[in-house]
């Protein structure tokens, strides 16, 4: 029996965790940007790494209860929950790093046993050592049930679409997982004038654009056609650097012979969540990317985050079919969600 | 008289000169990157940088004739000619860059004297150093009577909104003369996969859009109200970026501090070409950027060019009235034409 209310039908795929503590570091030196968390106003912690304040963050990024409920007054039946991106931590020594997703992810299998059946699991895997990867990767999908997993946009600088991660995803779509790409470390960060704020707000963008783009020069969706990947911030850029690369894969011998189907028929084999904040925006991602890829995501729990995306999806999405889409089944799709699971 | 046939009416701010040869360089040892030019298939020559190739270009870069001729067919009655950007050699030593740009300054200046009028210099200035920019802006505004100027969308890594280009821009306010800004030398070049001719294609439009969102989080419109500044490529990402960045002006007090008016209200200060290669695109920029400040270009005369803009152009625009901005009026309020000059 399907009991989806009007007001609680979303699934969010871009929502975000900080455990509510760290474990200290057990070996011999602590790596650098281990972090750990320090109290701040009530309700806040702060993220310490390397000795400062990396954000201060609500208690929403680790209370089931607060966070279920905020859920429902969002309109979301579901969320799928990934690291704070941060601490993906691809710059730590592997095994570190392993330790430290291995904890964070055990943190979100806690988190998502305790909802209700309202949360699903996006993990982390340390991308700086493919086979500590894929390791977890296994854990992830046969010992903890998560539906897929997050990754940064560029590990260590190396955009997605590099060809060292084209075994790592083999195996992906191999588990039938999901993969989550959210902005990290962007590039363009000596382009920006003003504030820090700049870097979440002109330069994520960039950098899932770019992440997005190397997907497609890549080829790696017709090598891995059953992979499922996902680019945060509706996927950044990539709306505006399109058109040119079609042109340009038009225009350029060389660019044809490499990439071996048109950009835009590429990108709608890519998904997106739909965190634009701008009617025009989404619609115009809609129509390029397609239907059937655009998802909500929220940001949740950061300040900067999307409060109304249900309503937001509503008003902007005339077409009822494709509005169910948007605000449910793509995400469905994307998760792997079987058809009993609601929403 | 208005002389306008319906297809000879375009006016095109975006076109590109290369002298048909350099002076050997007179000074004690050749500066690193001082270019020339080699022989090349018939009606070709290399361009000749740091011993390499660095494009391949045909004689339409310096031979009016052909330029004139050219232009008739893709319906301009005007183009605004500017070095190729890699010329504008913000890396050199700026008293040879200084002799490098005169030397390309004149040649676009007689370019423009046997064109019959159709023609418009923007010249180049060494922006590494800004007593030395600013004595070559005075002689293109006096001596050579050019239109404007063409900069580099950043400058040695400095976007063009850093504050030391301030006290240049209000220089070329109080001269009156436009600025076309340029994609040059990306960031985002490691988050490519791919062809060399990424760079263009996907790095190019990245790098103008974090310019022309420098521009704005730096207020420079608000200092400098009768600074009339166009970005190159449609303004490249800031069609992406700008609707975020709205949204994190309402939401971060400290964006809300530095920017001292909405980012969404500053883009529409700003001009851009039109070279998008899409219609929807088109028409989301004349949307959120305002039909008075979309202009044709076309980068023109090299291999990846709108060779039809004007009927480009007229397919996508419905409405009359913005088809006549965007060919020719927004163009000739941005070049500071006078009412006397046709087109």
């Amino acid at each position: 029996m399907s009991i989806l209310s009007p007001c609680t039908c979303g699934i969010d795929v871009h929502a975000h965790v900080v455990p509510a503590s760290f474990p200290s570091y057990m070996g011999a030196a602590v790596p650098a940007g281990w972090p750990s968390m320090a109290e701040a106003k009530p309700c806040h912690k702060h993220v310490m790494m390397a000795g400062r304040i990396y954000r201060t963050v609500s208690d929403r990024c680790w209370d089931v209860g607060k966070r279920v409920a905020d859920m429902a007054e969002m309109g979301l039946g579901r969320q799928a929950i990934s690291p704070m991106p941060e601490l993906l931590s691809y710059w730590m020594e592997p095994a570190a790093a392993n330790d430290l997703l291995r904890y964070i992810n055990d943190q979100i299998a806690e988190m998502v046993s305790h909802s209700g059946g309202r949360l699903t699991g996006l993990g982390a895997v340390p991308l700086q050592d493919i086979d500590l990867a894929i390791a977890e990767l296994h854990r992830l999908k046969h010992g903890l049930g998560f539906a897929g997993i997050e990754i940064g946009s560029n590990i260590n600088g190396k955009p997605v679409g590099a060809p060292e991660f084209d075994g790592f995803f083999a195996e992906v779509e191999k588990l039938n997982m999901a993969v989550f790409v959210h902005a990290l470390r962007p590039a363009g960060m000596d382009r920006l004038v003003g504030p820090a704020q700049l870097q979440q707000v002109l330069a994520y963008p960039t950098d899932i654009g770019l992440a997005a783009a190397s997907v497609i020069t890549s080829n790696l969706l017709l090598r891995r056609p059953g992979l499922r990947i996902a680019f945060s911030h509706g996927g950044g850029t990539l709306a505006s650097l399109l058109p040119r690369l079609q042109e340009g894969w038009q225009v350029f011998p060389v660019l044809q012979e490499s990439v071996q189907e048109a950009p835009v028929a590429q990108a709608r084999r890519l998904y997106y969540d739909a965190l634009v904040y701008d009617d025009p925006t989404l619609l115009n991602l809609i129509a390029k990317f397609g239907d059937t890829q655009i998802m909500l995501g929220t940001d949740y729990p950061f300040a900067f985050h999307d409060r109304t995306p249900v309503a937001r999806a509503a008003s902007a999405i005339a077409d009822e079919a494709t509005r169910r889409l948007v605000v449910r089944d793509n995400a469905r799709r994307f998760l792997g969600l079987g058809e009993q699971v609601s929403p």
